[in-house]
């Protein structure tokens, strides 16, 4: 498995584009808020979508759309969520039907998501007057585009591609996907689209889907707050001439492992790249009797507010890790726990068996400063293992979300 | 019922007094941090801790006095937890004999709580030597004292007492309490002890101690992170005179009122007093099928960092309302949901059956911008609700808590 350029356009018979349709009033041109992702064949389809009991209408149309598990493309807006408003579901199909007009694919051939705030009206009207340019700026160059327009308070473009072989043909899987806010564990918790020349089955797609997600980007927490609009998408359009994908194979396994990867780096971009972050943090919890309550017990030191504050200010402060774990729920023996703090500065040992153990806080310090945090959590209780993605809680946080909406 | 001065003192019996021990290295002399509380007699004693798996040391010696259901006094210190080191135990034990020695009493007599930091050697040298100096200090005039001994992060000191008659006699109730950060719902959530010389028996003392604090401390949220420490400690010892409280008679409810007053007064005083916090947030879901279901939206809501940073910047986001309620797990339909923001400013409706309505920004703002405000929501389903109270998402609370350790 090698890493390529190309993104969403990586894998044989895609096209993309981005552009700007003025979805959010006053919003600057130069910012991307449409794309457009779309096969030269039918592929399979499969996605995972938000457990918040409140979906945008988007989720209810995509799920409906990939009923039959084949699409042609995706259709995605920033600027507005579409959720909550009368006319949400409309709107939805407005934007399916305008992609189609725009293809010459049929409206449930589509993918549809939107991203940005709750409960405004979409403005339906940009998007369909934009959306025959933006079909016509298709093209093998227009992931970034696309990538780009799904963004809202992202800070960095989320974009990879990967080949990987299978049997003798080689097959490439790409993958854009936004983050920043309202994001934590449960699905999806963001926007990712992804897609693969790769010959599956639908049902072989969702399968793999369901067991790849929850151990990547559902691993991820921002800030707790699990949207309305989460969707994860993958497009298979069978273009690479692999033996078709219809049980577990080796080829399965293969895919499967692009998939992962894919799906990490991913996880980490968003997770890096949270609402004001400074720092990526990773907990890894191992030595656990089970791998559930590793990651329960890893989400929790990576959702707790005050270890993301402690973070944010170097602070070794390893009390609130050992609180967190407590307050999890997860079964765990707090007097054989082991805490290390770990970065490119070195590492070290802050409490073992449970307790407090003498170190050096200049160092502490030194290696809390760095853009990557680990945070090393031996239970000593088994072979099992989790590892959690999120981020600091800084200023910026705060200032991004005190007046978002406005 | 009414309110009347002396926090912990206002009840027959009690003394309190409060000191500066020097718990934490380079504290401020100014800064109370060991509290003494006394009782002339024997009391009945309920007391409900954390539900975190690590709890502190304090808490299992307490939990072993009060086996008996009775207790003397209570013995606390802020700026250290004793939570996870060595000698976490053994310094409890300590605590709690050098209290009975200044005092009279046996160790056995005292309930024994700690706050501060965790994992860091509590310094009970400087805890034995202050004692007796504080035993002296006990007296009707203490209670203030030994607030501010409590507080860690707090801002205000949180003292209340209330007489309410029990048939031919009068029962005062008081209590003094600690909260700012680590607060979330699950018993505790932060230091509080009750004096009062009402006659009940432990075990209804108990059972009344558990039907009230889970609709009142328990309904507050600053944070999320449930602290490993939390004590909530009642002791009645009888000089009221009044028929000893036996089983839920007519004075079990005056007295059951008496401590709701009490304990809703100090989880609103415990919220708006939150690390950072600028406002008091309220949130009142009814409507609801179960009170259960009412009092998990309620949490999730007033829970939410997302709406929370939106309080911060008095931003009427009423889309995130939405969404943490859709991910609270709570039974509800988010077509019926109306809600409304209201303050001493006025009352706005921004949601009505989980759309938008139109509304007025600037009013919305102005109504937001107050002290106080609420969350008001209602589900159009049933006939039960909840309130819980939690604070906004500030700078401050950042700033609190990057740095806290050190």
């Amino acid at each position: 498995m090698r890493q390529i350029s190309g993104g969403v356009c990586a894998a044989k018979g895609f096209t993309a584009a981005g552009i700007h349709a003025g979805v959010k009033a006053g919003s600057s041109p130069e910012k991307n808020d449409l794309a457009l992702i779309l096969s030269e064949t039918e592929c399979s389809a499969a996605a995972m979508y938000t457990t918040n009991r409140v979906k945008c209408a988007p989720i209810y149309v995509t799920m409906a759309h990939l009923e039959d598990g084949a699409a042609w493309g995706v259709v995605a807006n920033s600027g507005n969520a579409n959720a909550c408003t009368h006319l949400s579901h409309e709107k939805a199909d407005e934007m399916c039907a305008a992609a189609a007009a725009a293809t010459g694919r049929a409206p449930r051939d589509f993918v549809v998501a939107s991203t940005g705030v709750i409960g405004q009206e979409l403005n339906i009207d940009a998007i369909t007057t934009a959306m025959p340019a933006l079909a016509s700026k298709l093209s093998r160059d227009g992931s970034t585009d696309a990538a780009n327009a799904i963004m809202t308070t992202d800070t960095k473009r989320k974009e990879i591609a990967v080949e990987v072989e299978l049997g003798d043909k080689i097959v490439t899987l790409g993958g854009i996907a936004k983050g920043s806010g309202m994001i934590h564990p449960n699905m999806g918790t963001l926007l990712c689209f992804l897609t693969s020349d790769c010959a599956i089955t639908p049902e072989m797609l969702s399968t793999m889907l369901h067991e790849v997600l929850p151990r990547t980007i559902n691993r991820v927490t921002i800030d707790g707050d699990t949207s309305t609009n989460d969707t994860c998408a993958i497009l298979c359009n069978g273009l690479a001439g692999n033996d078709l994908i219809e049980w577990k194979d080796n080829n399965y396994t293969a895919f499967k492992a692009a998939l992962t990867e894919v799906l990490t780096y991913l996880a980490r971009a968003i997770a890096a790249d949270g609402e004001g972050a400074s720092r990526l943090l990773t907990c890894t919890v191992h030595g656990s009797r089970s791998e559930d309550a590793a990651e329960r017990l890893s989400k929790a030191v990576t959702g707790s507010s005050l270890v993301k504050a402690a973070m944010f200010g170097a602070d070794a402060n390893w009390g609130r890790v050992l609180c967190a774990m407590g307050y999890s729920k997860a079964p765990f023996r707090p007097e054989r726990v082991d805490v290390k703090f770990c970065s490119c500065a070195g590492e070290i040992l802050v409490c073992k068996g449970g307790v407090e153990v003498v170190f050096d806080e200049d160092k502490a310090k030194e290696i809390l400063s760095q853009e990557e945090v680990v945070i090393d959590i031996d239970l000593n209780e088994g072979e099992n293992y989790a590892t959690c993605w999120g981020c600091d809680l800084t200023y910026d946080y705060v200032k991004i979300n005190g007046d978002y909406r406005t």
